[in-house]
Order: structure tokens, then sequence, then C-alpha cells
């Protein structure tokens, strides 16, 4: 890593467009108009578009020297080789760090978007500065990343931190994978609303899904809704199961914890702290930080520009 | 590490014994008569029984450079500074390895018990070669330790790998912090023997707890006895929930489990590997080995020995 931040062009690929944008150390010194992902089927015309907005980037920021590329799914951060990306068709066994670097003629580095978040988080965000983070994004899935003494951990085969699918039950609700109690099935956007749906009729109180949603449920337990309370309650019993199982396996520093579900806020972080210690030693909880993430929609460019300028 | 072997002692100190050695790389050369711990009371009079033994062991092995000690409880690892051992009174607050170095002039290594056998398979054992190692032992409790990208990870305070706290069920059995469904409560030698005891009541035989240890029910497993089997089946379920959950998080190369329940054998390990495998994705287990590990008793004396050998 060096003293003097390096500029360098983040860009965080998703299933619906690709986000760029120009950083220097913790700085977001510009955004681009995002690409969308459907408008360049296929991996050569958005590799393509990809490398003419980081030379027209090159002109605005002439000191660019690197560009980092998080994809929604698998990759092989050694060789920048992404496996395959299930939300967008025809991006199976794709070089891409290699086609871009010959494309740009920068030094690229492609990651897993939740290892870019994490590494956000642990570089300049609410992780900075310390030795072993987690950080989990809570959205429609469950995705991890984990810093441990101080370098990004990526697993035998570049699979760690799939949060998601730990199990908080043996004889729980099947994962995707057949795997019984998987996280992801009790606090995922979905089922989150699912749930709630079925409180409130326990209660008497008919709401459709749309009703249910994490930010409907933000918005009624604010006003005051006890049976709106308790969901937060129980989310904060599955989730704080699973991170105090991943406390007493790797003793952190911190947990990192962003995505819309996280935009509760005290509604999630209260009821999980109490969980969480009630789940463990004074020795791990004292050493042990529970943070929202800094960042938000801007972690995917923060964290691959930090990624690749890092590697520079 | 040395490319030469270097000869080390290494100390296996439990609630009972203290178990000596001499090794030489993975060759245990020596193995010393036990102290008996309660015959030296007190942290002081144990330490000047051990510095004793480790001169006379010099005297027959000149080539002794370093000493390492595994002890049951917390460790600062980097200091060599021992917070306390519950089972043996007195020892609180002891600085073990600065008053070991001082007395024996040697290198000391002072680290967690579980800590030091999973150092020894990894380093020597089955789990020698891999990047990314996580050992249990089940026995009275569950143990563990953590080889990842090829170093001891010891997370934040020097907890890492309390594998057996671990929850397996978010409405569980309570652990001894607290902690619902803490996977030692279902898999303890202990537990096993009252939860089969339960289960052989539940097909109509009476059986006594001494009946009933994990040796008593592999006997009659092999024996053909189908109750026992099938609690053989529920012992790798709930162990196989934890070794998923690990497997999710940090998709490592093995796991090497030790200690007197996995000396069941076939009997554990064919229906946990069945278990791991129906919990994960193609990706995580093609590359996840499960294996018995190599050392038994002697796996503290080889670890320690390593550790201390490893730092010279």
């Amino acid at each position: 890593m060096q003293d003097t931040p390096i500029t360098a062009v983040g860009i965080d690929f998703g299933g619906t467009s690709v986000k760029l944008g120009v950083c220097r150390g913790e700085e977001l010194l510009h955004t681009d108009e995002p690409i969308l992902t459907a408008a360049h089927p296929g991996p050569t015309a958005l590799i393509n578009e990809m490398a003419a907005r980081v030379a027209k980037l090159r002109q605005a920021y002439p000191d660019i020297k690197a560009v980092g590329v998080g994809v929604p799914g698998l990759v092989d951060y050694d060789r920048g080789f992404v496996h395959e990306l299930t939300n967008v068709p025809g991006w199976k066994h794709i070089p891409l760090k290699a086609l871009l670097s010959e494309k740009t003629g920068l030094h690229c580095a492609v990651e897993n978007d939740a290892n870019a978040m994490c590494y956000a988080e642990w570089r300049y965000g609410a992780g900075r500065g310390l030795r072993n983070v987690i950080a989990l994004t809570l959205g429609t899935g469950v995705g991890g990343g984990l810093v441990l003494d101080g370098k990004m951990f990526r697993g035998s085969s570049f699979s760690a931190g799939e949060i998601g699918q730990m199990s908080i039950d043996s004889d729980g609700k099947a994962g995707h994978y057949g795997n019984l109690g998987a996280l992801e099935k009790y606090i995922g956007n979905n089922q989150i609303a699912e749930h709630a749906m079925a409180r409130y009729a326990e209660a008497g109180i008919i709401k459709s899904l749309e009703d249910c949603t994490p930010k409907a449920i933000s918005i009624a337990a604010h006003n005051g809704d006890d049976v709106a309370r308790q969901i937060w309650g129980e989310i904060a019993d599955w989730l704080g199961t699973a991170l105090s199982s991943i406390a007493w396996l790797l003793n952190p520093d911190a947990f990192v914890i962003g995505g819309g579900v996280a935009l509760a806020g005290p509604l999630l972080f209260e009821p999980l702290g109490r969980k969480v210690q009630s789940m463990l030693s004074t020795v791990v909880w004292e050493k042990l930080q529970i943070l929202p993430a800094r960042f938000s929609n801007e972690a995917g460019i923060i964290g691959n520009a930090a990624l690749a300028a890092d590697e520079v």
C-alpha cells in the first residue's frame, strides 16, 4: 500500500447497471453515468464499453493508474478470472483482468462484490485501522467479506464470506443449496416481508407483502407499532445467532453491517448488540464492535478502486 | 521456519499432568515421565519443575534450542502471558514465557492447547501442506484451532477457534455462556451419553450412562445395534451443521478432527461427510477434505515443540 493515494477507477458491476467512479484514496472524485448492463449483451461488448469509459476518464484524470472491478459472482482473484455471473447472461469463464488490462494498459484487479464492500469498509470506512473485520450486506441476500490479520481473506477457492448460507438452525428452513437453517432464508428482504406478514396476521392485522418490506416495518416500528418492533427483535435474534458463532470462531474486532436492511438503524442494532452479548464470553465480547457501514451505494466503487490501487 | 529441523522440548500442560517430550521436526525423539500437576501446587513450583526437566533433557539432547508449552486456557501468545487456567488452581496472570525463558535460557513459546494441536496437524499431520486448515478436538468439550493462509490465526484477543461454542440452533440448549445452541452441548462426551441413554429408553432399552459413552456406542454400532448407528447419524448431523457453516464462512482446504469421539472412525466420518456435502455448494465442497487427525495424545507435545522451533 502506498502512502500517497493512487488514483484509480472503481467499477461496480451489477446485474442491472455498471457503476463507475474515480477515487483517490477514500475520496470519490467523480461518479460516471452508469452503463446499462443489458445495453451491452455479452462480455466483449461490455468490456469494450468499460475500457472506453476508462479511456475517457483518463483524459480528465491523467493520474489514473489502476482499475478495479467488482462482479456479482465467483472470481479467482489471483488470476482475475470470472467463473460465472448467475444473473448476467453470457458471463462464464471470462479472464476479465487479462482482457481489461490489455484494453486499458492499466493494472487491473477483479473481485467479488461482497469482498470489495468489505475492503472499502476496512480500508476507509467503519472498520478502518482494525485488524479483523467481518463485513455483511443485508439485502435480498446476505453477503459477506472478511479481512483477517489485516488482509482480505478469500479462502481456498475464493468462496469465503458466504455468511448468508451459514446455518442458524440444524432443523431449519432449506437454503439455496439445500442447506438447512441458512441465515438468508430468515433475514433476506423477501423472507423478512413474508415473516412480517405472518406475524401481523397472527395479530389479526391483514397486510400485503408490499406493506411488510424492511423499510415499511422500520417506519411502523418508529411509529410505535409493537408487532413491527417484535419483528426487528426476531431479526436481531437470527442475525445475532450467526454473528455470535462467527465471533466464537474468529474473535474479530468488528462486524460492519450495510445494505438495505441495516438502514433500520437502532431498531436493528440495539437488539442485535444485546443478543450477541448474551451469546459471548466477556473476553470475546469486550473486543467486539458492531458497526453500521460507512459507505452505501458507493462502497463497490471505492472498494474496487482501493483494491486495485493498493496493488500498484 | 527452518529447513533443517530444530530440536525442541514440547510441553503439554493439562489439569492432571504435564507431559513432556523432545521433538526434532515431526520426530518425537523422547517422551519424559509426566509431571503430576497437583504435586507442584502453584505456578512457581511447577515452572521450576518444568525448567529442571528441560535442563535434564538438554544433557541428553544438547541441541535443544527452544521450549513450547501448551496450556488449557486463554493465552496472549505474543507476550506468552497466561490469563487464567480454570482447572489449575493459582494459575492466573502468569507471564509464563518470560519466567520459563529466564529459567531455561532458551527461546520459549506459550500457546493454547487447541491451537497447538491444530499446529501439529497442519505442520506435520493430516493437514500438512494445506493452506487453510480447521482442527477440532472432540472430547468432554469441543475445541478448535485455525490455520488460515498458512499461518496460525488467533483472533483479536487470542480467543479464535471456539468451535464448541458456535450455535447450531438459535432456539437450542444453552451453552456455558448462556449461548443458545452451543455445539458442545450436543456432541460433548457427556451430552452424547445422555442423548444415547434417552434414545435407548425411547426404544424400550434401559442403559446406564456408563454404557452410553461414545466408546460404548461405537462398539454397539459396530455390532449392528441400530439405535447406536442412529445416534452416530445424529451426532454427524449436529457436527456437520457447524462444519458446513464454517466452510461457508472460511472455504477451507480441510477439517482435521481428533479427540476421543473421533475414534468412532467411519461411524462418524461417513455420515458426517454426507451431511456436510448436503449443506454446501459444489465449489466449496470440492475443495474440502474431512480428515481424521494423525496425532492423538502426542499432538500437544509435537505442536508446542513445533511452534517454538519454528520461531527460532
